[in-house]
């Protein structure tokens, strides 16, 4: 559900939406299109760029799919989406991740939340520099 | 370097500062104590109550350092905390993250810093539920 | 509604709420107090304050109406106030903003959070710079 | 410059790279590439997601580019953006926008980072709902 | 209520669990766990990190209690946190502020929201500088 | 200085702004406007309504002015806002703020902002309400 736009409906005429919606659901192996899809629908063109390029960031490559997610759950909570969060942490945890696994994550996030502020609020300059990578 | 206060030397004579700083020296395998830790110097209870928080939720568990270290940089870039960005660049790169991998990771947290913010604007509910951890 | 603070009633015997409320019916062309002037009226100083200048800026100026509350949009969203997204897409709607143009106002919204926190973590310089204004 | 990343160098014998540098320079009508693109050049891949779908959003269509650019503008100064503030107020500039009009932009993006907070704080529930898009 | 993992009961038999809950009732003088501790104790070690750290951070010592809830429920408003909006308004209130002394905080947390936000779009640089503290 | 806009000089002929400089210079008790002041001043009107306002907001009240300053302190850290962070750090020093006070302030701000991200991440709905004011 959405309080601002109407949901597209799954069984919409538009083909360019259709095809999406197809791959959305052969690539997330389920057999519903979950509704933030079906929301950015209303702009078919929008929809595509999102979910072509979700799609290639998100497939598996030097860094493995939980990593990706974990990351994902990093940034949702960090900025309070609501949405993502449940969305994130159902996805960690459909891909392996445990009851304690998970609570080490969510303390790893709570920490530098905490330290980020500490540092901005004592202005301390960096002194700890990555070197070019190889 | 901080602007707001002065950096505790790592000669002090305040004993708990010194214990602190050794043991940060220690399990950072470093030889200098890093400026977050000499401005946070100032007030000692404070200090230790960060570096024994901080030591006990970075240490390996059920997850391992290096993914807790890229949790720490999707954090901290989505905060836009300069030195933490480059203190958890620098942490990932130590631990044998390459410059492709980063690359990944970095496409992550931009990713969803954008779908955060579009789940926002359209305001739709959460719809992917995670089951109660077993 | 408010979880926070009783709203002040529309029949205020306040004359200066009652002044500011008669205001902001006239300046918006409703017939009912929005609910967020109605819980600032508890403070009655801050809410002359607070309506004033709101009424001061986002009268038309240089910039027409409907720019001025698509931005307050991409700052509502950027921050995930959820009363605010509610009410600036409503505003943009009423004032003329089709679907096809709000769908791209969204995703240019979504874009920048993205650049953003891609710049960030790259820490680039600027290299870009304004002019002097003339 | 990046304290990050090495920026890749404009003459790189990349050929993906080099046809998106090139694409970069003539749309945006420079003779230099900007350095957030050569520092997303370390993973051409990314470059070049990030570029079309950059360049694919932010060509004019229902809404003018300089609208666009204000949006840009007002996610990046919520975001606190020092790269990008610089980037798009020159951005804006270029296109016309006059000092006064600048300052109501900023006038309009300081007000509702405040309303914002003062609804946050006050925990007001939408009661200002969008109808249907047609 | 969580909608992400289930709450501990307050008859939990884990001793370590047990111990902190009854010092949290105690602390705080209440009869009930708040809900954010009881989901908390899914991972006994960080509930026991983050309430023995907390309850060090939040006794008086030059600051006095009052003071430091105040500075919780505005680092709170502008995180935009429902749940710690809510309790540490609550918290402000059983501390003895009045309804005038609320409404001068909120509109101090809405100025500064704004300000922070001119400031960074103007990028102007620091001018005033605090001395070394005694 | 400003990388944005050319700083308005204190001699300025501009009545308006003349007034204005010369109400900061004595409310502030200080010799010289800050920069802040004197980037906004570009624009007159803007300048009048953010100056009378954050005058009206920032006089003491029910809550005296290092309260204030330490609510400003507060947000400004939470937003990472560099200029406002080195003036409310030298405002609340200035004011009598003690090195170990400061100590205290800057533990609750990261403190929070610690526990704001835990309470988002486990999504627990407000279970502590306040009451309405008397």
């Amino acid at each position: 559900m959405s309080t601002i736009v109407r949901l597209v409906d799954e069984t919409t005429s538009d083909p360019r939406v259709q095809a999406i919606f197809a791959d959305i659901k052969a690539t997330k192996q389920t057999d519903r299109v979950p509704d933030i899809w079906r929301a950015l629908a209303n702009h078919p063109e929008h929809l595509e760029l999102c979910w072509t390029r979700l799609k290639a960031i998100m497939k598996p490559g030097k860094v493995d799919l939980l990593t990706k997610e974990i990351v994902a759950l990093a940034v949702s909570v960090t900025n309070g989406c609501r949405y993502c969060i449940h969305s994130h942490t159902a996805a960690v945890q459909k891909l392996g991740l445990d009851a304690e696994a998970y609570g080490e994550i969510l303390a790893v996030i709570g920490l530098f939340n905490q330290m980020n502020r500490l540092v901005d609020g004592l202005q301390v300059e960096p002194d700890i520099m990555p070197k070019p990578w190889q």
